[in-house]
């Protein structure tokens, strides 16, 4: 009987050489890939590069207990192409910078990688280059996508202006109830499928790469954002980003089923849920009236994914959630450290 | 009496705004920076992206106890330059991804951003992004640089030939010898100016961006790669991605001097633990033998860094250190985790 390897026996090169295997040939577009000093990327005529970065920690983004490290290395590159989506552009490349912790097993690592490889090759996204460290305790998985868009195209967060609707895309809060369904431990076996979708939502966010991408070409919206830190969150900062309010309508938010059965039975309303918790990883705009019948031209051409109006930007400077005749306010999420 | 404020205090959009503070107007090449999304960069005409990730780990690259925040946000950025620096690229933009833990001082955040920053604006590197997030331990620093350079005077790793010189930049061994005075807890008042600056090495690496493009653009040199992992690494890494031996002529080494007297007075071989020590962040080349004189031509115009001819590119697929009639094997550093 043996101890099945840890990463530690490999070390930083075989661990390298074992990367690259799971990924086919470099595109054109990389004349240097992994393996040099930094990576070597064409730019594409006439466009803007896209950059972004964010980064999964162990014990603050996800617990190993709960979830698979193919889900970590997924999410960890979802978070970032929803970033690209937000902007309207296509990703291109990716660096992956991980720290791990020496005693991680090999099979762990190639399932975290197998996780981010599957998603990238699905977006077209190229990986080419980053880095390897050894971590004192949680995992880290950063990430840095670069992307590409025409500068006149592309999806800024200022822009909104007095009566521009605002749309959301899919459901929310399905993956704030999906993070308390993994808190809580729930049983996955005989879960209904909405619950189910749940934890998808949590661990499996699908970037909304093709909206974000026909919408910033269409020219349809006048501003967007992705909801990683919720829809009160994105809403919110749409409006301060252009001196503005926002009014949201309680009863267009697209509530997840899943979600809505998770608060309710919980004695919760479902829309305050909904509204304030994050990570649900759709996209926000805002939309002139008048270009609100191209923006959903736009949007039926990703048939799979609906967009909902659900506000409106508003000159008076408040952020508010309105039910039948009654008002809350909402805010920014604070991000604790 | 009132205890300093830690940054949870602070949350995130405050912390960005700080960070922002910090940094001068953005340069018009960047056409969105902090704030958005992602960061929109205009490209290079008729140049190529240029990006490296690179990350620093408490515990693994550093300690807070030998080590100000000052000197980790210098060295954070400094070794992804130091990659920039050896492909001939010079820096145009950053992404700084921190994960900090809660209890971290907000005075001891700005002085990791002061770090990163000055080395920033010095070398015409801006911040456009990045993120923050907490940790649940140590501070980690993840830093992506992207930089420009035409395609085919960018210097890579492979393109040695037989016959070619192994040249290195500056003085080698400090960082390694600065490391053990540090972990030996070694106190810095009345230390000899040798010995300060091998505090230095290890501290506050110097990335050699202006020798690197200088090199790049007069394409005296058949290949490059900084010494992140040691000067005998480099050669081997040289000599292996082109298939080849190398042979470094001992008596040329240029150790640190203060490293010499560390190893020395320790009964060791100065020499060997040069070759063997990483950290150091200077440049190794291979040149052609007709090119040798362009190439000491074009490192000229860096006066004020010194280059040495340390050995040759060998048919034979040995790696080895010749001093007097004796050889000795030298090796790739094996990176654990």
């Amino acid at each position: 009987l043996t101890a099945p390897p840890t990463i530690s026996a490999l070390g930083e090169r075989q661990l390298v050489e074992r990367l690259k295997s799971r990924f086919g040939p470099d595109p054109d577009f990389v004349e240097i890939g992994i393996g040099d000093d930094a990576a070597v990327v064409e730019g594409v005529r006439g466009e803007s590069l896209v950059v972004t970065t964010d980064s999964l920690v162990e014990g603050v983004h996800f617990a190993r207990k709960w979830t698979s490290l193919a889900a970590v290395g997924h999410k960890a590159l979802a978070v970032n192409l929803s970033d690209i989506a937000a902007m309207g552009a296509r990703p291109r490349f990716a660096l992956l910078s991980l720290a791990l912790p020496a005693e991680l097993l090999v099979s762990e690592f190639d399932e975290l990688i197998d996780g981010f490889a599957t998603l990238a090759t699905r977006t077209g996204t190229t990986l080419v280059g980053g880095n390897l460290t050894r971590s004192p305790g949680p995992i880290i998985v950063d990430v840095t996508v670069g992307g590409a868009g025409h500068r006149r195209k592309l999806l800024r967060r200022t822009g909104a202006r007095p009566g521009d609707r605002l749309f959301v895309t899919g459901l929310v809060g399905g993956a704030g109830a999906g993070l308390e369904m993994l808190e809580q431990g729930l049983e996955r076996n005989g879960m209904d499928p909405d619950a189910l979708d749940c934890l998808r939502a949590i661990e499996r966010p699908e970037p909304r790469l093709r909206l974000g991408s026909i919408v910033g070409r269409s020219r349809a919206a006048a501003a967007a954002i992705d909801l990683s830190d919720g829809l009160a969150d994105a809403a919110v900062r749409l409006a301060e980003a252009a001196g503005l309010g926002v009014a949201i309508d309680g009863a267009s938010v697209p509530v997840h089923p899943g979600a809505r059965t998770w608060w309710s039975s919980r004695g919760g309303d479902p829309v305050a849920a909904a509204l304030a918790s994050g990570e649900d990883y759709e996209l926000a705009f805002a939309v002139r009236p008048r270009l609100r019948r191209r923006f959903l031209a736009a949007a039926a051409r990703c048939s799979e994914l609906r967009v909902t109006d659900i506000g409106e930007f508003t000159r008076d400077a408040g952020f508010w959630c309105v039910t039948g005749g009654a008002r809350a306010p909402i805010g920014p999420s604070f991000q604790h450290f």
